[in-house]
Parts: C-alpha cells; structure tokens; sequence
C-alpha cells in the first residue's frame, strides 16, 4: 500500500485535515460541505483547496444566504448559484458525457440544480428537464427521446416518488434516484419517497439519502465520463 | 335517537353479539372477519346471519384453508373463492354501477380478488384489470378507455405503490388505492406502498389498510351503487 | 392513447409546466399548491389557469398569510378563506349532489374548512358539521339525519382518530376519514388518527394523508356529482 | 428503611430469585409469568410459591399448551382457564368491589379473560361485557348502567383502539384501557390501539402496554378493593 | 338511553359545542385544552362554562403566557400557575382522598405540576415529592412511608422512565406513570420513558401520554375520590 | 410516443402479461422474480421468455429450493445457482467492461452472489472479491489495485454498512452499495447498513434495497458496458 | 504503516479470510460467530483457528444445537455451554482483574451467560448475580458490596431496561448495559431496553446492541485486565 | 445497607435535591445538567455543590450563551469552555491514565471537546485527535501509535458512524463510540450512527445516546483511573 501511507497530501487548517489526496485517489477534489462550518471557514477552505488545486473546480454546496454572501464578497472568482445553494471556484472541466437532471416538480428545483452542478463540476455535460410529474404523464412522455441519449439521468422526486420507477420502464440508461424532503405527513420528509424509489418494480433504480443531489451528480458524473464516447460536447448548460 | 335505542337487533352466540341490525343502518350486513375465529365459529356465524337474512349474500373473508373446507362442507350453498380466501352464501344482489379493479403485479391478485368479491356482494358490478404495473407503462395505457367507463376504480400495489398516481392521472373517477404487503426490505410489508399512496402527487387518492382489498370493495360498491345510472348491466365477472 | 400524444396542452412558465390538459383528461383542472412557491409564482399560476380556463373556478391551497395577501391585492375577483387558508378565482360551478364535512374537535377546524372548499371548488354542494367528537356521543347522535342524507361524509379528526369509525357503523353513505395533526406525543403529528382509521373495524373507511382536507374533497366531490339524482339544491353553504 | 434491609424474603430456586417478600411491601404475592421458563420451572415455582402462601392464590399468566397441562397434571389443585391462558392454585380472596372488563371484539377475548382472572385474583369482584364494539354502538349503549355501577373499568380494543375513548365519554368511572394485537397492516401488532388509547381525547383514561391483561387487572382490583363501600358482594362470575 | 338522547345538554359558542352535560354524565365537567384556541375563545370557554357551573371549579390547561395573561387580566378571580401553565375558575372542591405527585427530576416539574392541579380540581387531596430520581435511590428510600398512605400514586418521569417500576416494587399503591418529554437522542421526545413504563416489570403500572399530567390528574382523582375512608383532610397543598 | 403505443408486446400467459417488449425499449429482456409464484408459473415464465428470446439469457431471481428443483428438472439447460438462488436460461452475452463485486462478511455472499449473476446475465465481465470487512483493514487494502480496475464496483454489506464508505474513499469507481440483511438487535434486518450507505461521508455512493444483489448488477452492468473500452476481456468468472 | 502492509496474515478458508492476524493487533483472536454458517463451517473455522493459536482459548458464539453438537462430536476438547450457546477450545488465559455480570430476570439469562464466557475467554475472572430486577430492590442493595469490588460491571436487562440505571447510581464501577430482547409489546424485542439505558439519568452508562452479550465480554475484559491490580485471584467461576 | 440509609446527604435548594452524597457512593459529585435550568439555577447549583466540595472540580454541562455567561459574570473562578458548551469550577484532579479522544469530521468537534472535558474533570489524562473520518484513511492510520497508547479511546462520528468499527479493527484498547447528530435525511439525528456503532462487526464496542460525549467521558475516566500504571502524566492537554 504504498501510494497511501508513503506520502498521503494532508493539509492541516488547525481546525481541519483537508484531504488534498483525494484528486489522486479518486479523481475528483475534495468538496467543501456548508452545515456546521463558520463563514470563515467555508470561505478559507474554499480558498486553501483552489490554491492547491488552481487548475480545476472546487465546489461548496449547503450554503446558506450567509456563506453564499461572504464567498461572493471574498471570493470574487467564485460562481455562486442561489438555488443551488453552491459556490464553484476555478475552471470548469470539459464536459465528457451527458447527464440528465429530471425533475418532478417545481419543489424539487433546488436538490436538481444542486445535482447539475455537482455533475457538470465532476467533469459531465448536464441537461434538465423540470416538472414531469407522473400525474401528468404526457409531458414526460413528450420528452422520452431526451431522456434515451443520456449516459446518465438523475431523477428527483419527492411525495410518493413514482418518478424513478416510470422513467426506469422507459429507457435503460443508468438512472440514480433522488428522493426529495417535499411533502407532508407521511411522506415523513422524503423517506417515503426515499423507501418507494428503493422498492421499485423497475429494475437497475439505484437511490441517493434523501436531498443528496451532490452525491447522485458525483456517481453520474463518473459514469458519464467513462463513457464519453456517446458525450454531447455542446450540451453543458447549467 | 329512536332507531338504536328503541330495537336494535342483536344475535347473542354466546360468543359474539351478531349485529344484525346493521343492514338496517348502513345498507350492508355484517360481515364475518376470519382471523381469530375457530372454523366452528366461522360456520356458524355464516348460518346465523343467513339464516337472518336468506334473501341477500353473506360475506366470509380471510378464510384459511380449513375454514374453507370447513364451509365447503357444511355450508353447500357457499360460492368459495380461493384466491381471493372468501366464501359467500345466499344470492347475489343485481349489480349496480361498475367498479374496476386495477392491480400492478401477479403478486397483487389475492388482495385484487377480496375487493372484486367484497364489490360484488355489496351490490356492484365488477371487472379486472390485472399486471398493468408502471415499469411497462404501455400495459396501463392501452386499457385507458376501460378504467375511464367505471364508476369508481380500486388500484391495487404493492413494493412502491405507484400506479394509484399514474392512474389518477390519466381519468377522473373516484380512486381507493390499495396497498399491498408485497416487496422486501423498506418496502416494509406493505407499508412504503400505503405511505407512497397517501402522498400521492394526483389528487383525490384515498387509500385503506394494507391488503384490505375488502374495504375498498365496500367503499366502491357504495361509491357505484349511487352512480347507477352509469351502470353496464352485463359487467358482472368476479 | 390518441388523446395524450397528439395535443397535451401544457402552459411552460419558465419554472413550471402547468397541466392545463388535466381538464379534458380528468375533469378537473390543475390546482395550485402553495408550498414551496414564491408569492409571484402563486399569484401568476392562479392568474394563468384562471387565462385558460375563466369560465370554471381555480383553486390555491395552503397559502400562507403573505400569499393570501398578495393574491388578495393582484387578484381582486379572488375568494380567500383565511381558515381554509385557500385562494378561489372563477365562478363555482353549480352544486350537484351532497357533501356533509364533520369534524371531532375545533381545532380540526381548519382541515375540515379545507376540505370543504375543495368540494365546493370541484362541483358538489357542501354542509358542515363541528365539534362532534366521541367522548360526547349524544352530539353526534343528535345529527345522525343530517349524516345520513349525504351523497359522501368527510369525517375530519385528529388525536385518536375515533370519529370515523362511530360514524361508519351509524350510516351506509361513502365516508373519507382525513386525519389531523392535532396532539402530543405519540399522537405524532397524526400519524396515530391516520393509522387508527385505516385500522377502523367499521367497513369502508378510506383514508388521505394527514390534513388533507383537499385530496378528500376532490373525492368527495366525483362521488357526490356522481350520485346528483340525490342532490340537495339548496345546501351549498361553506 | 429497617423493612427492605432487614429481612427481605428470598427464596433462593436455583435458577430464580423467589420475591415472597412482595407481599408484605405491595399486598400482593409474586406472579409467575411463563414465557421463558420451562414446563418444570413453572411447575415449581407455583408449587414453591403456594408453599409459601397457601392461604392466597398464587397466580401464573401466559401459560402455552404444555405448561398448562404439565400444571393440570402436577398440581392439580390449579384450576386451568384455556383462554385466559392461566393457573391459579390457592384459595381465592373475598371479592371486595367490582371491575367490570369490557372487550370490543371477539378476538379481544384472551385478554379480556387475562384482565378478569387477574382482577380476580387480586381481590375484586369481576363482571365482564363482550363484543361491544365502537361499529355498533347501540350494543354499548344498552349496557351503560353496567359501565356505570363498576369501581372500575378495564376497557379492551385492538385494531383502531377507540372503545376506551367511547366509554370514558358515557361514565366517570376510573378506567384502564388495554390495547390488543389484533388487526393488521398498520394496526402494527397493537401499536395503533395503544398510541390511539393514548391519545384519547376522553379525559382520564390510562393504559398498558398491548395484550396486557394482567397488569390492567392488577391496577384495577387495587383500585376497586379501596373502594369497597360500593362492592357488590354477588358480582364474582369469570 | 333516555339520558343522552332526551336532553343532551350542549352549549353552542359558534366555533364549539361545549360539552356542558359532562357533569351529569362523568361527575367532571369538560376542561379548556388551550393549544389550537385563540386568547379569546380561551377565555370565553373558561368563563362559559364557570356561568353554567358557578359551584365548581373549571380548569384550563396548556396555556401559554399571553392566554395566562388574557385570563388574569378578564378572569379576576381565577388562580394561574405559572409552572403547570393552568388557570382554575371557580371554588375547588372539598379534598376527598389523597393523590402523591412523585416527579424524577427537576425538568418533570411542569408536568408534576399539572398533574397536581387536575387531580386537585378534580377533588382529591395532593402532595408532592420531587427529584427522587433512580440514580440516587436514598432520596426515594426516604420518602417510602409517603408513598404508602396515598389513595393514588402519580410517578412522573423522562430520559429512561425508571421510576415507576422501583416506587411500585416498594408499594401496592395504584399507581399512575406519566413519562415526559425530557432528554435528548433516543429519548425521543419522551418515547422511550413511554415504552420502558408500559414495559414495566413491576405489575399493575397503568400510563398516559407523555407529558399527559392532566390525564393521570384525572384517573388518579378518581381513584383517590372513591377511596375516601383513608382521606388525610388537610394534605392538599398544592 | 408511437413505440408504446403502435405495437407494444405483451405476451399473456392468463395469469401474467409478459413485458416482452422491455429488450426494445431498455436493452434487457424482462426477468422471473421468483416469491408469490407457484414452481409451474416460473417455469413456464423462464420457458415462454426464453422461446421469444431464444439468442439471449433469460434469469430468474429468489427461487426456493422447490423452484429451483423444478427449473432443473423441467429446463435442462438452466443454469442453476443455489448460493444465488438463480436460474439462467439461454446464452450469455459477452462480457463488456468489468463489475467487480465486493462483499464485507462471509454471511453477505448470497447477496453478493445474486449481484454478480445479475450483471454478468446483464452483459458485463464480473469478479468478485470475498471477506473484506472493515475491521481488518488489511484485507481490503491489498486489493486496492483490483478494485481501482473495475469500471463499476458493487459493495455489499450488513451490519453497521461501513465498507462502501471506506471502499469510496480508496478509489473514484463508480460504486453501488448493497445493504443486507444480516446482523439482530438495531441491525433491524438491514435498514441500518441501508441508512448508514445513504448517510456516507464518502461522496457519490448510491444504494440499493436490502439485499437486492440484482439491482445493483443491472446498474452496474449498464455503466460497465457503456464503458467498454476499458473492459477485460478474461475477467468473467462468476 | 509497516505492521499491516507488509505481512498481514489472512488464512483463506476458500469461503472465508480468517484475520489470524488480530491477536497481533487487538490482542484478541478472531470468534466464530455462528449464524449464516454451517455446521462444517463452525467446526473447521474453530479448528484452523485453534491449530494457528493452539495456546490460547478460541471462542464459537451463537451456536444452534445443531453446531453444539458437531463441535461436541468433532472437538473434543471444546467446552460447550448450552445456555451461552458457546464453545471453547484451548486453554483459557489466567485470570486478571474482576468482571461482574449482573442480570434482571430468568429470562436475561442466556445473555448474561454469553457475556460471562466471553469475559473470561478474554482474560478477566468473572463472577454473575441473577435475577435482582428493580421491582424488588432488596435483592439488589443485598449485594451491593459484591457490585463495588468488580473492575467492570455488566448489567443485563430487558423490558424497561432500568437496572444499569439503579447501579450506577450505587457504585461507581465502569458498568456496561446490555439490553436483551425480553418483553412483548412496545419492549419491542428490546429496542425499549436499548434506548432506556442510552438514556439513562445516571452518568457513565455505556451500551451494546440487544443480546449482545460477547461484546460486552469483550470490553469488559479489556477493562478488567488493564486494572489488574484490583484482580480477585480465586473469583472466577463461570 | 447502612451507608445509604443512615445518613445520605441531600442538599434541598427548593427546587432541587442535590445529591451530594454521590462522591461517596460513586467516587464522582454530581454534574449540573443545563438544559432545563434557568440560568440562576444552573449558578446556584454550582455555587452550591463547589461549597460543598471545594477540593474538587464541579462541571456543568450543555450550557447555552446565557448560562455559559451569567457562570462567567458569577463565579469568576469557574473555566468556561465555548465549543464543549461547558463549565468547570474547582481545581482540576491530577490526570490518572490516558484517554484519546477521536472524532471523524469537524462538525464532531462539540461532542469530541464535551467529552474531553468531562474524561478530565473525571480524573484522567486527556489528548485529542480530530478529523480522522473514513473517507480519507491515511489520516487515520497515521495517528495509529497515538491509539495504541492510550488506556480508553472515545471515538466521536455521525452520519454513517463507520469510525469506531475501523478504529476498532486497529487496536485493543477499551473503545467507546459516541455518535452523533449531523448529518440529514435518514442519517435522522444521529440514529443511524448509534445503530451502526451498535451494529459493529468489530468486537466490544460500547456506546453512548447520540450527542452524550460526557457519558462517555465518565465511562472513559473510570476505565483509565484504574489502569493508573500506564498513565502518562504530561499529556493532558484539553
């Protein structure tokens, strides 16, 4: 085991080991994750990880008005996406592969971009697709060619969380579920959702925790890139 | 309040206080409920509330196989359903109006099988739509035209409890969703289907206990038996 | 399926695909929830459905006060119920048949303000019956003839969800349970009435989520316009 | 404390702990509950208990098949309920007041039988009332003044749980509710009856956990041997 | 059932059907439950129901301050506690038996409070015992002759809700537990004291909802009420 | 949408409509999901795919021994698997890109079993690496370099669910996590190792239901065979 | 990290990596835990790990009769205990320091059993007290000095799970709490015991999952061993 | 049982017991709980128990802003720590064995420094290594000698809690899992790292309720006071 215990990249902040390893471990930098973290903080993580790694994007997600402000104010260089909630800092990749972000509804607007951003970060072409609910089955319907090209779709949904499992009888794409914390009663902040795209009669649906559109847009980012030769190389706008 | 107070007719077994007097406040005779009941018992309260009422059908449900033979045997009058573990003595009722009974797999059919019996005794007509599950959408769209023609539908699901949603969405007839104890894991017997119902993003769901294809069978009778002007007379398949 | 493929009508706001279709297909047209929309994206849905369709009623629901507010302002022709916390634009249709709204406690108030609003909004005429919970039986018992002229009872309660059951064993008529989430401790936002009327040992109570007073006056409504030969002309009065 | 250091009564089985101080502290002998113990435990430790004590009943509770027979056999002074599932060996106490133990199904009825031969056993007169369920209230009103002459009620329900609810509205009498495993789906193995017991918007009523009989019948016979005055001295008839 | 159905006494605020006939019913007249009812309709209820029964005391519970406020400054004559958060209209009644509160630690003082003041209201005697808590079992050893002159124990706990079964293994007392929402993590807001209470080992240990102090005020009132020979006379002091 | 619509296939075997049009619409034929069907329905389900899809691997999942025992008897060229509970009828596709499956614990090798069929039957190369649990480290470091090969990586485990967290941390592969259902107590059938996956601090795990093996190969097979170019070829040994 | 990257030692049993390299880092062996094996399995996982540390005790938990009475027939020398459901083989290490396992009921004893063999093959002497449940305290505060003298306590308990509680607050050993899995109801299968002794009001309490007893063993005796000098020679008798 | 009866001290404050006997029972004084406590409570508490043993360090703990500052302003003497939200007041004792606080991420840090604290205020040595999750492993094996050496290692994780079965697998050192609340979705609070910790595959972890690093900082000293021997006494470095 050489490559991890001859000389592993650990950058101590005093109140955090940032695993700058990480790029040449798995390929992709380490990300900056917003809940429990000072203004300062985020803002001098984001800043430390871009000094390392000046050549690439990193990302911060889970920002809330505050952080978002501060990064914007200190961080001039820094893309910063309200919806999302995310701040991206240094180039973007080219894009290899598409992804495609499908969403139920318009509450599930903010997990999608947060999951089209982690995406096109990590290296994919992203495209969306909002508000195809399954109570409304012709719109989805009307867009099943875009779904088909993907290398990858990301579904989120929130409620009862059929989406995943219609899509899935569709097109045989590899297709992550999103579950999202919309609803009320029980749908128990999307664990019904959650537990109905893990028990869906489509086969092949794999899921993310509930709101986790960053780590559904890292596993699709990486399945995209690998298969890049179907990539849409003008199809990144997120 | 001089109905309940004055007469209520109640059939002491000694055991269980047969209400009888129930045709009389709610249109429907009681019916006998299997579980905990010995065969002996599940025979004699059959020929009790026949024997009350000789002119309109009894209802036996979640009969096991010995109760089922039990019947068979001394009740020769009694129509046996297997699938569905139900028995019924005396005439059936003309149906009026049309409830359809919609379910997603193979593994749905017992449950299916309860609310077309339950349905039928209670004085509806009934036809079946069965394996119409959400992963091969087509299956559902092609019978459109049939779910569109009933009175009120029962859509039966077990694993993500899906179809409730999709079908509430293509026609606007009254719904019951009926949840099944099919799937594994979080599917969670049954109840991931109840909950992925109840927060069904189509409106007007309304769903009953896991498995309780009886419950539904009498809300939809009810239901169609009050929309009889739209009744097809010759519908009638259990 | 001719009729989904070949023309769905579908109104893209830029953040949101309405499903002005949904009137052809089900009867109903698009109803728009409040939560997780702005007060500009409340304001503009209602003022779009109501564009396509001003000769029928368009329902808000779950407006907050803000809402209500700016609907109140932009839109002068709407209906605000600030109980029901609902939002009407266009002229109610005519009532056909009967929907009878009973609610256990007063603090089932709002649920049941909703739910007869949405009958209203969806074609049936409405009463409505309060405070009639189970720990003081003679008040229930003393509305039984209002109960039993109904074409379908909405019986609205929290707590121990009781009230469906008594009042299913009273009456025949199709009866939706909604829960609410009033209570403490393992009252547990509802969770417990809902799973108390699932549970009824009175046949045929079907059941929404917990508060969804709307999902049980969309059914209501199919079922009382339904069944209008027994409609009581004069009985609109929410 | 000089009377628990002093000289506590332990009676060393080998395998088991006897508490025959338990009387001298709380009035009441120790109970030999049987899930867990072999034929020959039970058998031993009611034979070394009514050693002890043989001028009380002993009592053993949740006996199966084989213990009972083994108890039938061995000591056969125990007289056996099949039922209730239990042995009582010893003479039993005067009855001084009255439980009386209301079930609302058939299925109830084991419990029921615990909840009586307990109360019994403890001292009080007991009457019981069956099969008075919530779906057919004029069988619980036609019983009302026998709810009302009891010291105490032991009110017993499974699936949605709500007699207890219903009863502590029609009398004032101190009333234990206890929750039963019947039902099925959400009815959760008792769980429902017991948070709706719980819940109960009826002011007053407290509960055990689910199927228990004996502890109900416990709090119930102390409740009702203090209060003695309004004992009836003919009422003992399980 | 001429008594409930002849004249059922109800009075009508408009937004309640207050349950003024209770009295006769249950001996205990209805109580104001203030979560869900605005200052006013507080105050109105409270003093409603004081006109209908100006010779008893009426209680309302779960006020919050600004309601505490609205009544101390309309309703003169009634007695706040800031503690058990209720106000107490009208003269309490004689004491008749004797109900000990016993709390586990200082955080259960609300509840402990309100269970006091109900069972007082209600016409027993009250004393109180307070942090005896099971992690420092000399305190409750303490207090052992205390609990054995009560008519009716109140054993309120939180976090591990151990107290009940250790006070029930020292004494024969009919005994209420009341867990509460104290404590953190797997506490569960007052859960896991729930369950370990109606899991208790120690026999005859009935229970409320948690924080339910009012409830087992209730029960135990009744229970002290009916035991009125062992009443101490001057032991209220609450 | 005219391949829905025009000419969807579906085979009706009487009590099943055979989604014979999934190889189209997906690129995999529809697979026999053994539980609730009886041995004569799975093996004509096996035997009617495999006659309209003579040229490809038909699979069935979850069979019993029973099931298993007729396949082979009456479908010699079944390929049974008794460790997987599988049956494969008809020729394997060859391997494109390479699935390597990861299992924790010598009890989650059904599970892991399952999964490797299911991906090679789904058309990728698969090894599997055995007993790497995360409490000998070691072992799973020294297969760093065959996991960081593979184009897709599934991970099972049960228990506590660490390894996919750790597994993610060491290499950037696309990865599947797969919970099982060993372990007792709060392991709770595998709901925990299934929270503890979706919960990983390691970005971009995704997660299937407990102990679908079989989703995870259809998903991973998907993303191993769209990236063929860094397949294998004499990597299948399953 | 040269201790484990350079020759780690892994014994391949084909089904199985045996981590015979744990005694150097941990300084335990590896234990056969029994479910999910075979009984070959148990017996040749027992016997190579013996062969590899033939001077020193391996430890096989959780083993059916079946597996007792194979390593019974194949294993001479192993020490089997039927109600631990263990076997030993090899010589067990002296003794050092002083577990004490303390148990509630008959039923906790089993678990107690199992904790108590995994102690002492661990390397502490180990003495047990049974059967001191909280409802009879005497028995108990009887062996209090027996509690002060232990260097670790184990306490094994379940339904309400209050003992660890009570003796913490008695003595101030290092005590760990083990939950089992008796009771019915909410105990629910021990989750009751769980959370109430991870809630416990006494400080210090530590916890393991329900029945695990071995675990406890296991770190009691690390405890034990390292306090040595405390060690009561001559105490061990398990 | 002299020592507890004889003369057990209790400090009355009015509104609390204090027991301060328990530094002669358990050999530590009583800790002041913050929550649920007015700030002068909490003061007085203080106050009151340093009087009683001014010799020795008196904590408080789960302080808010409020309490941390009137401690601050009142008792200048006390050592306030913001991040452990803690107060301690009287000399520390003289550091007795080393524990080695670990934590997984940064958002740990509360939890990691209250257990720091109180592991000190109870009598032993302290370090602390943070920031060591499992997604990055070389970090944690880097610090691998610092484990070793220590006599009780407390590891602080939340989300998936996968650290303390890694740590686990890497030493033998008394170990005990402290999970935590971060996370979201099913992480839910921190239930899915205590059951996952609970669930270890590694033997002889022991856990604390989530949040609860004083518990384990009790259990922690406890265990390396005994093992003195191996103490190194310049470490301690809170």
């Amino acid at each position: 085991m050489p490559d991890t215990s001859d000389h592993p990249e650990t950058v101590d902040l005093g109140w955090a080991r940032l695993d700058v390893d990480r790029a040449r471990r798995t390929g992709d930098a380490e990300v900056v994750y917003g809940p429990g973290k000072t203004v300062v903080q985020v803002v001098s993580a984001l800043a430390e990880l871009h000094a390392r790694h000046p050549d690439r994007a990193v990302l911060a997600t889970r920002l809330d008005a505050g952080a978002r402000e501060a990064v914007r104010a200190e961080l001039p260089g820094a893309v910063i996406d309200n919806v999302a909630r995310t701040a991206v800092l240094g180039p973007l990749p080219p894009p290899r592969g598409l992804v495609v972000v499908v969403a139920a509804g318009t509450s599930d607007g903010p997990v999608a971009a947060e999951a089209a951003v982690a995406a096109r970060v990590h290296g994919a072409g992203v495209e969306r697709i909002d508000d195809v609910g399954v109570a409304g089955l012709h719109r989805l319907l009307a867009v099943r060619e875009q779904l088909a090209h993907a290398d990858c779709l990301i579904v989120v949904a929130g409620m009862e969380g059929a989406l995943p499992s219609v899509v899935a009888g569709l097109v045989g794409t590899p297709l992550v579920g999103v579950p999202t914390s919309t609803g009320y009663g029980v749908a128990a902040g999307g664990v019904t959702a959650l537990h109905a795209m893990l028990s869906s009669c489509a086969p092949g649906v794999v899921v993310t925790n509930i709101d986790n559109g960053y780590g559904a847009g890292v596993h699709a980012a990486r399945v995209a890139r690998s298969a890049a030769p179907r990539c849409v190389p003008n199809s990144s706008s997120i």
